[in-house]
């Protein structure tokens, strides 16, 4: 029997929330087959769409759809460069959509091929934020109403806004924020919040990348003293071997990697322990194939899985997360983002979210539906981004 | 719909070859459809069937086939001690007959289910063996003629066999051996090889653990300029650390791991980067689960994977080792033994090989059907094994 | 003279207190002359039973019975793979009943054998209970008022028991516990129990492996101020270098080890002083000769003794225990269970507890007997263990 | 005054020698002031293209030019994600053509702003193939002739061409090579070589990461008596940490980094001194700015430089290189490829090689100009690439 081939790919920019997601479409040989897979890169989509395009939709038409593993393999040193984002985003699109055709083949869920359930639904936490202690405290009691029991709490934007920056004549123009400022008002909030809830709600922080590296040594130190789930991105991917301080001086547990993109970020930090949770973005990493195999690396050594969740997932990678979510022994908790009314028309099939924990749907494959005609209705635009040009008092770009 | 459930657990014992193999059978709630398993542990068969038959038999029956993860992880504790064999091999044998199952819901050969082939077929070495170096170069000779490329040389059995030993009087009975002329007998054995036959075949040589440990440090120093494609079990289990010493003075590449149960042999190994090649007997350490775990986690530091495929392995575990073969990007060569025509009646479907690679079947699942009223013609006897009972010429029983 | 040899070697199961025990009886040459020993492995019993009966019984018929060390080496190594429980438990039923005869030839105790006593008898640590701190509490001060000084604080179990568990639609049924609320309730039952007792008494506290690794090491570093005299297996077997990061944290001291099987899980723990007292199972780790051996190894690195008395040791088990309690120079403290009536009917001569220590007898060899007769009125039944089948809220199935 | 700003960013594609370039024009607030960078990535050079024109372009339009370093550091986190290909090319053309301006504004060559020149000229090395040791004889007699000294031996392409390769049946198209037959021919190779022409020329060979971990130690070791000047790339960017193993094993010199895109990849390799020689592809890395900061870098740690110098290097790219090397003290050789005549009209101003050296020219910023008319008339082409897809004797894909 002739194998089932790759006749076409597609890349299928959508925004429906007014984030730009990026999705590949495999049609194979077999007609009415076909599999959908997250590419997104909200900041650089169309670089994206062009890899899939342009390099690719050659490599791959004609391929067996089944030889997922030599496809990843192949594809990802066709370009000699490689790990990176952009070109592991792209990869991410094709092989997920390869293993949403496994899936339908094989008539199974995907969480059945990774091994089947070892839990019946996946913890989530959700991102509270407010300007003040006050309002943070508002937004962690209306989801602690709603059921949820891991909460991420943030106060006034990554890094927080403070007024009254002392900053030089002529500074030019950037999100502002000061990283002393910030670390001092870290634990104050954090004991706000831990007097007004006690200790049995789980309480996560954000640093998002915003400290210097002894400064974020000391942040997690104070921090002991609120029993954090975790502290999330606490050092910037260039800086590592931090971590080594960090644990030598603290119990903190730790929480890492949304923006990596290299088995060199993440293969010393869980091998030496240095962290407790790998938080990559799947389709950054280039899709479900490395992602299997992280989850078996981390298992080894003790570190558990809390896959990045955030809007600029699209629902097929979010149903990613959670077929992988269910079947990993090693799994932590899962980043949740709501997906809006117009998401769950334009991807019917989303993952639900019912008293905080998220369920896969048992559909073939990954389970996600995409209507191209409404997804097309949604364009996506290129704005420059804001966030990422962080800037502190003096004046000085920072790696956010 | 109702899951599909165990109706039955059920051991076969059969020695078509004369070598004692334990088979795991699951039967389902769903009419004819089953799954086999290899559970083998030749030298205590019995204890592997009492560990399946009394205590993972009511431990399985009645659960859902398709949460092998949660079967593995909660039969694993069920007995709170764990990791070792009797244990290992009795899940291992449950293990492999869910993933055939799971191949079989699914209409696919296992490899598909573990990302498709990588490769098409798998290359194998064979044991090569003579009295002395003309024997053995006969041997090998035979094997090349038949078109193998990687050949494992050895001399005399395990350690080798030597006259005039030096033993005191009343030494107790054994199978002697004198480790230092074996060690001393290898150098000069693979140069007489490579004199024949040049540089172009790849030569592999087992020592066995039939060393001290310094006394493998050097065989492995001495060995480098006959340029071995690998060496095997250099080191007991117990001595894991020397691997570093070894590492320190030799680019001798390294195969180790059939006799490892436990995580605490394996892990710190490949994280160091200390061998080349991961050899572990699957069954010994639990079956398809925690086996692709390790090849996941060996890719990571660039090792690369050499199942162990003796004779007491069944065909259902050869065939497991063969579609973990061709799915493993890190696949590295593979062990083998003929199958004899017994075998390949009593288990139909083994794999097959052709000029020096073998070849998993495509029939879904495992692919390997047991023929149970022919395998009763076969039936297991308790011999004590003397290989195991090594000594050195002054009676010291060793590790072997 | 011709030497003693061992005549017949049988398995005693029996349960006087519920509990399955495993008795390994070897009759020798010299009329009268037999030796008892411990093999006990509680939910594995007929696995063991059979690699007794099947496996080490034709091995050592006619061998000599003075000859331990040289038995118990190439028994362990008959069997190729070797180091994991049942194969150690058979193993050890043999040595301690060697050893038992031994004692008797000579007309000895055994601890005369090991050196003499170096104390008069051993301290002990009693399982103090109890739902909440109150009955905590009262559990403490019965034990206190009986003379012991070393009590071990649970409450509500391993884990704890926890009301209003958050779990998913369709977990699985199993014994969940909360990790991070039972490690949040630590602490503070230890700061009420000191608070009402003081610091005169010595607290021990056991983790039972029911925590993530972070988790671990930041229970360890939360209880410093609370004295222990040790934390117990705060860690899975399968993640001891998370050691270090305790050690670099904190003072706590550190006992570890009642599931270990293999010398790859102490041997690196102790060279590196990871821990601070060895609790081994002894009849998990094959017997006296391997336990005197490993008591010599803690010796030179200071770390101390405490061998693992639960329920599940036979009383002959128990006396092994005591005799190297009294006769190591490097031990600290012995976990003690009361034996019952029944068990000490059945077993004459149980090691007697006064004041706060236990003493051994002083008969030859271990001291005790076995009324076979009676054991038979107590037949041992094949239960699944409920207590090993632990899940975390979100259903898991954890390593307990 | 007002500061010069930005006008206009452009993508220019053109392939004079067949290989694809990509250089980014700036031009300037100021009539008639502009630069060109060099931001070549053969392999995926619209989908850099596309980062540039999208993305970089509108954050550029309107910045002050001679902010070179904020703009590098803020153009950098603007896509959050970062460290990879595609992006750091992209950025490389922008950070050179800013270079290029602000010489133009000094009236300076840029080696000048870089310091000035510590010698007057680069040495450089030239690759010498051959489909036999007595080809490649010829083509190393030839280059000596010509007046080089430095001379990189290669047979066959990387990784050797090897007839009669043994496949399995079936085995997937792709550029197909034996690891171990290249590895054993090397030394053979080298040994030739030195033969020949004895120790006074020097000799580099790059494995370009044909080779698995363990048999890239074995070589570099194996290749001590032939006294290279360096051997290249011997491990891929995913294995880096197997140059400990090299290093303890062997002084054979070590150069590598030509695939590197990421700090976590070159910071640890500079700061243990486990690597002799810089090798990185400076538009991979994004541009002079880091180049610069690296070649301080490895100062510090007695490392030197040898700039990625081959044809997928515009001659904007090459002239960027030559200025390094003739300012920075730790330069060590310079990879050269010829320019040809196309190019050299393409692209007037070419460093030139005379006697082994090759000299930067004299004009501002980096001397280089772009004929735009000429350069349209050799339009990029998107060809798969073949090198890329190597594969092992049994199929398996690897990582070139």
């Amino acid at each position: 029997m002739a194998p089932i081939t790759i006749r076409n790919v597609k890349t299928i920019l959508t925004a429906p929330q007014g984030i730009n997601l990026v999705v590949v479409k495999i049609e194979t040989s077999e007609p009415g087959l076909y599999g959908l897979g997250c590419a997104t890169f909200t900041q650089r989509y169309l670089a994206v769409a062009v890899a899939i395009d342009e390099y690719l939709k050659p490599f791959l038409v004609g391929k067996d759809v089944n030889r997922i593993e030599d496809i990843w393999q192949s594809a990802m040193v066709s370009s000699y460069w490689r790990n990176g984002p952009v070109l592991n985003n792209a990869l991410s699109g094709v092989d997920m959509a390869l293993w949403d055709i496994k899936g339908k083949i094989a008539r199974m869920p995907l969480y059945e091929l990774f091994g089947g359930k070892c839990r019946e639904a996946a913890a989530v936490y959700r991102h509270a934020d407010g300007r003040d202690v006050q309002e943070l405290e508002q937004s962690v009691a209306g989801f602690k109403e709603e059921g949820y029991r891991y909460i991420r709490c943030q106060m006034g934007g990554y890094g927080g806004k403070h007024n009254h920056l002392h900053t030089p004549e002529g500074a030019l123009p950037g999100a502002y924020y000061d990283p002393q400022a910030y670390a001092r008002s870290i634990p104050r909030m954090l004991e706000h919040i831990r007097n007004c809830f006690g200790f049995e709600l789980e309480l996560l922080h954000d640093v998002h990348e915003r400290l210097a590296p002894i400064d974020a040594v000391r942040l997690a130190k104070s921090l002991e003293p609120y029993r954090l789930f975790f502290l999330e991105d606490v050092l910037a991917p260039e800086h590592m071997d931090y971590f080594h301080m960090i644990r030598s001086q603290c119990s903190t547990p730790l929480a890492m990697g949304e923006l990596f993109v290299h088995p060199m970020e993440w293969t010393p930090l869980i091998a030496n322990r240095l962290i407790d949770y790998i938080r990559v973005h799947i389709s950054a990493i280039g899709g479900i194939t490395p992602a299997r195999k992280l989850a078996a690396l981390c298992e080894a050594f003790g570190v558990r899985t809390a896959w990045h969740g955030p809007g600029d997932v699209s629902p097929i990678g979010h149903a990613a997360n959670v077929h992988l979510d269910v079947s990993s022994h090693n799994f932590g908790v899962q980043e949740w983002t709501p997906l809006g009314e117009e998401l769950q028309t334009v991807f019917p099939g989303c993952p639900q979210v019912k008293n905080g924990y998220v369920y896969p749907n048992d559909a073939p494959g990954l389970g996600i539906e995409l209507d191209e005609k409404l997804a097309a209705k949604f364009p996506c635009t290129n704005k420059l981004p804001e966030w990422t040009l962080a800037r502190i008092p003096d004046g000085t770009s920072v790696r956010p």
